[in-house]
């Protein structure tokens, strides 16, 4: 299992890449769960960054509005991201979050074949009308997706698994490896909940509170040795 | 004054092109009234487009989120629109517009430095809760936009007149002027209306249904002899 | 493939016994799309019908209220329906759909090992709020139901193909399936799209218009003719 | 002045029946102020409760869906209540209030005729858009009911006597008694304001907090001494 | 049974005057259902009307804002208005309808003994959230009111007896006169509709459609004959 | 600069008078920033004021309802009144508040020609709707006002300048100047920061909390030396 970190600026990014992170991930949490940052951020990120490590850049709690949305994820690919994460927060359904992550995989695998697209569900998707995390695996395959991913989308203390059993977790998974697609989940998971993550064979994990002291992902700040601590546990 | 004209496909797009149009307008109109086109539609409208002539990029009737906003209006500007459009329809206030509006045109004007930034208010924002229409020159003015422009959000047969009288839409392009900007005016504007716009110092004025067949922006096709009248309505 | 038809009176129900229906479907379309009819309407369907034949009944487009839709439930199975439809309109995720939906398999289960449950969810869910279409048949499973059904919500005249491809009905029943269920699909649908459900192997069909005079559901009257007719094709 | 009390569980049953309750009250709080628990739940208390004592049973909150509210009233009956209350939550107006109430009251008069038939408003309807509490006497004539009721709907701290004067509750009992009916009243009633009911001739006091170790509904537990202490108070 | 009605100009008003009206209505239809007219149309209205005929004004579809509304109320009373109608539209409950009614009643009997005050409820209240119209003439007897009136909210061509049957209606009457005061009925009334408002001693009934030509309170204006016929059922 | 305090009650009111403000401004907060207080509330404070000293009363955070607003403003004016404040709330733009303020001047300007109409609008109109603070000078200099005003919606401990900073709201000052208009700033304004509003020409300044014990608009009283000290610097 492959972990992901999101750091805050980048002296925190310098932490989670001596720490180990396999991705080094820009977003921007003042404006949404997976809200984008600027295209400055992103490239500054991008040059921080040693050239094997991927960056992953998330576009925002996107709207339906295909149009927006893939000029974003171009604009996201230009500016150095390789892996494109976009949040299916105001599509509604299927057919919705299809249009959507259609044409994002065409722009973003025009700007360069290798770049990586994530279709990004929420756990908690009821809460704020989002498609249904259980078909985000059939959304990406049908799309063209590299990868199937969860999140939440209210931080509200509430994680991950107060939203989805490991059953369903489970299935998640195994749908998307069936699909021939990579599978990964994030939502305030904790280092203890990780050996459960790579247990179903999930690919990527995807963290911040727990690289950070005291777990704390506002008040705290990622450290080396933290991130170091979760690599073991990801590798183990 | 110099004329503004939105194709819906290629063969509309050379009529408007022979038919002497200044700008050559790419939207996608069911995303909404400045609904975004797809990367590869402006890039193809660019490719069509003879060298000296503007392609203008609608980016979206945009929500308040600077960062996805900012990655697309990059996008567009990567794909060859020389002219950025900015709906601002979910900002609801001065201060968020602003927040949207200087992040944009860094990001525009970083991608190079003679594209053209314009913040689109809507004269009949209070129907969408979008920004005041009248404090749209003040916003572009404070992000260091270059145009100021105002369009309808409902097209529902009002047009621009129906929600702005002449005296409000005069004091609009006086105030733009003297903070050193151009003004955009459209909204299902009829040829008739033009001399009104001329009269009032506006310096780009916007059509689709004036320039088609029987004047219908939907059933109609753009005609080049059509255009060629507006051109010659605008430049007299 | 065996056909539900949904009679609105008892004369409806004789024509639609008389031409072959195999489970006669009590509802009340004022009240809903899957609207609860009163139980001495379905106690009087009951005993106009065959012994051999079902009777089914909606118990409507239900809120998330566990209690009060088992109590409901348990209501219909008392009254003599065998079959027990509910629609997870209110429900808005997996785990409130298999709340529901548990509960009321239990109720009806110790009310007659024989009585079947059915977890009907919407096409177009998405323009209700209700729980995704393709996530009912992991919800059946779960809850120990016996059929996965769709419906539409909103009767405006669209179908279940508008809302859904046929690929996606194919893995739909192709998924119930898979766990040991039957499937129904409904929805405006017409005789001639009939044999398409036959061919991605789809067990109920339920229809009204269709066994109508001018295939109109509301101004028409269900004809033993038209029942005979569409009894052969699902047959064929 | 009889005495209804709400046990959580069968434990707390047994205290108010030795604590001399008239009335053995199930519902099912975190679905709502008369939210409805499942017929096995109903079937248990009936049967841990004497015979000469009533076990009364909420259906819910209730929508506006006479079907289904009618089938799950008959479901609570078979289910041995013999008070059978209708929270009348998403009814907007007499006449819907009416439609339900007079389906409810046929069918559970169809399946016993000494069942009891129970029309509860809120004395804080306007704040969650159900019917007035002041219509419920006239609802309750029209539709047949045994009993009209009073309770709140939202469980914030509030009690009956916040949204209702005394002066308008004596109005509401006379009313109900001038039509031939009993009344009912609720509503976090604290001890010490029970004599205040008494006063006024209110027939039914219904109680749960009251009864509790520190007359705390939520943290306290059910005790038979304070069920006598209160079953005193009804009696002087 | 006297007559008032609702001219939209002072030259219809001297039709109704001719007409024999006894009292002559200002409203400001565009405004809503009793939306409020200014106060130089009052005051005009006064002028035109001889000394002996009442004039009423509506202040409006009000809102729960006590204050502005009892400021409104004494500016209408001050332009000369002898019948203060206050449509109790955003007051959701008794105790809102109350309190926004007393301090009317004071403000508008400080300004002049003899003035009347009318609490106006709608028959389709519901459909606005407004408070049920059953309990108009509790407001209005605890408020120190004269008038206890029932219109309709929505002006969709349904009428007062769409929401309200003759028993209900009757009922009204009833109560409102054992409180010692006078009732008035008006929505969207016919002319062969009075004799059933007579029938159960209705004091006032309130008309403009049928005074007009063709009926038509919007195409048709109001004739003195017409005035005089519906007089003459009234007198009867 | 001169001083505009509001005072809950008479005692209060006396201190503000003998501190040495210039204007007493009426109120009623529990309705709103700008709620109305009653007819005889104004009254009072008119009798007890001297002579020379404005007496300001507001008649609500208002609906778009130009008829009923007008009463109000009359009735404020009538009651005693010299300054009329409207705060424009359910207005959402520039035509809706011109046609509220429009029809309030005339009526107030007809019931004394020299009292003054204050246009309110609130500095946070985005988290309410209403019409956006930056076009309040354009209306009142259109509908005739003497006074353009801000001050905020939403009472949560943010003040005037958490929504606006200096530059807009000197801005706002000049232009309202070049108008040949007063301007009045309030908005939980500490007196710290009342030099800065004299730096940019404010005319009029609001305050309650600045003039309380412990600056506690709630739970402080008004008091004389607070307010002398208010004074003085306004006057430095």
């Amino acid at each position: 299992m492959i972990l992901l970190v999101s750091p805050k600026d980048v002296a925190e990014a310098h932490e989670a890449i001596e720490g180990g992170a396999d991705i080094i991930d820009v977003k921007n949490p003042p404006e949404g769960s997976l809200g984008a940052n600027f295209p400055w951020v992103i490239k500054e990120t991008r040059e921080a960054t040693p050239e094997g490590m991927l960056v992953s850049a998330a576009i925002g709690d996107v709207p339906y509005k295909p149009g927006t949305v893939t000029l974003a994820a171009l604009g996201a690919a230009i500016s150095g991201a390789d892996y494109i994460k976009v949040g299916l927060y105001g599509t509604r359904s299927y057919q919705e979050a299809l249009d959507v992550m259609k044409n994002v995989t065409k722009a973003v695998k025009d700007s360069g074949e290798n770049k990586i697209v994530v279709a990004a569900g929420y756990a908690d998707a009821y809460r704020v009308g989002g498609v249904d995390p259980l078909i985000i695996p059939r959304v990406a395959r049908d799309a063209g997706c590299d990868v199937a991913m969860l999140d939440t989308a209210v931080k509200d203390g509430k994680t991950l698994f107060d939203h989805m059993s490991i059953e369903l977790l489970k299935e998640f998974v195994e749908e998307t490896h069936k699909y021939g697609m990579k599978c990964a989940l994030a939502g305030s998971i904790k280092i203890e909940e990780i050996p459960m993550l790579k247990e179903i064979n999930c690919d990527i994990v995807g963290v911040r509170g727990a690289a950070c002291t005291k777990g704390d992902r506002n008040e705290g700040r990622i450290q080396k040795d933290l991130v170091k601590e979760i690599v073991k546990v990801c590798r183990q």
